[in-house]
């Protein structure tokens, strides 16, 4: 096999593309900023039973392991940032407080999450810690619409769903229980036939509920309808209501249209309350995903409510236009002063000056060269 | 053993710290554009064959391996970052002009390099290809004086060495050749009882170059000392006269001491002519390295000259004072559309606003909340 080639899933980021992303991934943290969340740098590799607090079997599988020649122990690279900032908040930052934190870095998975997907995806995020209340849901959800609309994306779908329905659910049926990773992957995927098949044995009232949820989607109104379709449990009672109140919370001033699907329950690994995800015009995959996960500190020692958004940014990059060429300027090499200090004051002024090496021309992607600096009458000089 | 613990020489980067990162590889990569380096991103994750091309065995015991559950193949998380983006400008861009190209992430090391090093810097570079002659080497260095001058270095020190020095005497003397690895680690930290240990079976004329190298250092003056002590091979004399020469095109106007130093080896593992480190005062270690890996890009299917360097973020960032915490100003929360849209103007302002959760009080690493925004006499007004 060739020494270039590149495991499958895997890329390169060549320069105007790299260029766009990296302007993302700028604008992004400057945006989070604004909100006050502080930026933290959690490290690529740590103790297995670290990364994976609160996680379930999904992550487990999708993360690398390694064996760490200092202590023995096994680690894994991280194929999620969420635990990792939960775990600076519960434990290195320790504040009682409301804490603000923001995020980006590359992760890896063992296995792409679909045929064309990344196994490198760059998670940029952001959380709340310590508040319970709906309120910080409301602002995660402004922060990620914030994002959104800074990327360009018009025509945002909110997709609303309480991973306590299911949960719900399940608490009534052991054998349904056994196969909740299952019903996660079928829900996802609304395959009825399949909920069909695996429900056979369960309770009819787990059956039934399992076959109702795929349809559960719409408006604001499949909030009454699940009230009565679904079994009559205290737990689905507080989810949906949970639910409306973060609805009624929502400003009206939004650009983006807020649906519930009670089925939406990709990755939710770790989650333990309201959870969204956005989608834009043309992606049937949601381009961001968050929501609650107030369980995960306490592995770390303190419970602390969290919730949080995040995204692949090269996903994200990838729909937007190519980034502009920069006009830049070409000069020759040479030490003379004059030459030099020309150069520099260019660059001073934020001109981009490339200096040409004896003997070759040069091939650009990110730059377009329109003007020179060329020796004209004793002086160096600026020409188109 | 606590969930919170993280492996030796892994660390977090906790918000003031990561925001004056942040702030420094935005700023250096900012100043490689100037120049006219396109920004590129390879994968941390690649066939380990790959990411040994043209290194030696020092890389490839620093590398952590994984299976690659697709291939079955052996992966290898990426060490050092300068084989991948010789990878590109051979394969990818395959351009037959000078390109040039930067980059900036995280790389794995198995082990520290040394008692506190990390095991994850944050490698930040910049490469020529294409340009055989030593103005490119030139170009290097002076972008390198310029990043250690933005990040606020004084009294650089730029320490010019030559690998072809060592290379021809080592290729006069098999039994001395076996020993590289170890004679690198020797010249390095100036052992020389240990290199009089090591060569005692070696050709006599080897053994005393090895042992006059460790003292071969200091102003230009060295090449004229190192002519008449050192074995009079060809190779030996090229070296020596292209590091004169690039002494002779280093501008005046420099601000730092060029030194030379024909024992400063370290890491040098796929280098293959002059090589340079930037020292600043205090430091005993290097913080910036490069030099010439013509050879490199073979591997790949095309032999291209090469140039650049590569520095750790984190470590730089560390010489570095605190990052100024930002003036910020703090929001009740709320749905009212006055406040929304007084808070939604002032960020637009580039003002930093954080809203108060309903009973919380907030403690912020980064941010001085200074001003806040309250209601009075029916509007919503900034107020100190």
């Amino acid at each position: 096999m060739p020494n270039w080639l590149l495991p499958e899933n895997i890329a390169d980021v060549l320069p105007s593309e790299a260029r766009k992303i990296e302007e993302l991934r700028r604008r992004l943290l400057d945006l989070f900023r604004l909100y006050g969340y502080e930026l933290v740098m959690p490290p690529m590799l740590e103790y297995l039973e670290s990364l994976l607090c609160g996680a379930g079997q999904d992550l487990d599988l999708r993360t690398f392991k390694l064996v760490d020649q200092l202590s023995g122990r096994t680690l894994g690279v991280r194929a999620d940032m969420t635990t990792q900032v939960a775990r600076i908040d519960a434990h290195l930052l320790n504040r009682n407080s409301v804490t603000r934190l923001c995020y980006a870095g590359s992760v890896l998975h063992t296995r792409p999450s679909g045929l064309h997907a990344t196994r490198e995806p760059l998670q940029i995020g952001a959380e709340i810690y310590g508040h319970a209340g709906l309120e910080a849901d409301v602002e995660i959800q402004e922060l990620l619409l914030a994002s959104m609309s800074l990327a360009g994306m018009t025509k945002v779908r909110l997709d609303l769903c309480h991973v306590g329905v299911l949960r719900a659910i399940l608490a009534q049926d052991p054998l349904a229980k056994q196969s909740e990773l299952a019903l996660y992957a079928l829900l996802e995927t609304k395959d009825i036939p399949g909920l069909k098949e695996i429900s056979t044995d369960f309770l009819e009232q787990t059956r039934n509920a399992l076959l109702a949820l795929p349809n559960l989607y719409g408006d604001v109104n499949v909030l009454e309808q699940a009230r009565q379709i679904l079994p009559k449990l205290p737990e689905i009672n507080t989810a949906l209501d949970e639910l409306a109140f973060l609805v009624s919370l929502i400003p009206s001033d939004i650009d983006a249209e807020v649906t519930i699907d009670l089925a939406d329950l990709r990755g939710l690994h770790y989650h333990s309350g309201v959870t969204f995800a956005a989608y834009v015009h043309g992606l049937p995959n949601a381009v961001a995903r968050g929501g609650r996960y107030d369980h995960v500190g306490e592995s770390f020692g303190r419970a602390r409510p969290a919730t949080g958004f995040s995204l692949d940014l090269r996903e994200l990059a990838r729909l937007l236009p190519g980034a502009e060429r920069k006009d830049a300027i070409m000069a020759p090499w040479g030490l003379e002063v004059g030459l030099r200090e020309k150069i520099a004051q260019l660059r001073k002024q934020g001109e981009i000056v490339i200096q040409s090496l004896p003997g070759h021309k040069n091939e650009l992607d990110e730059f377009d060269c329109n003007r020179a600096v060329v020796f004209e009458n004793g002086n160096w000089i600026l020409k188109s």
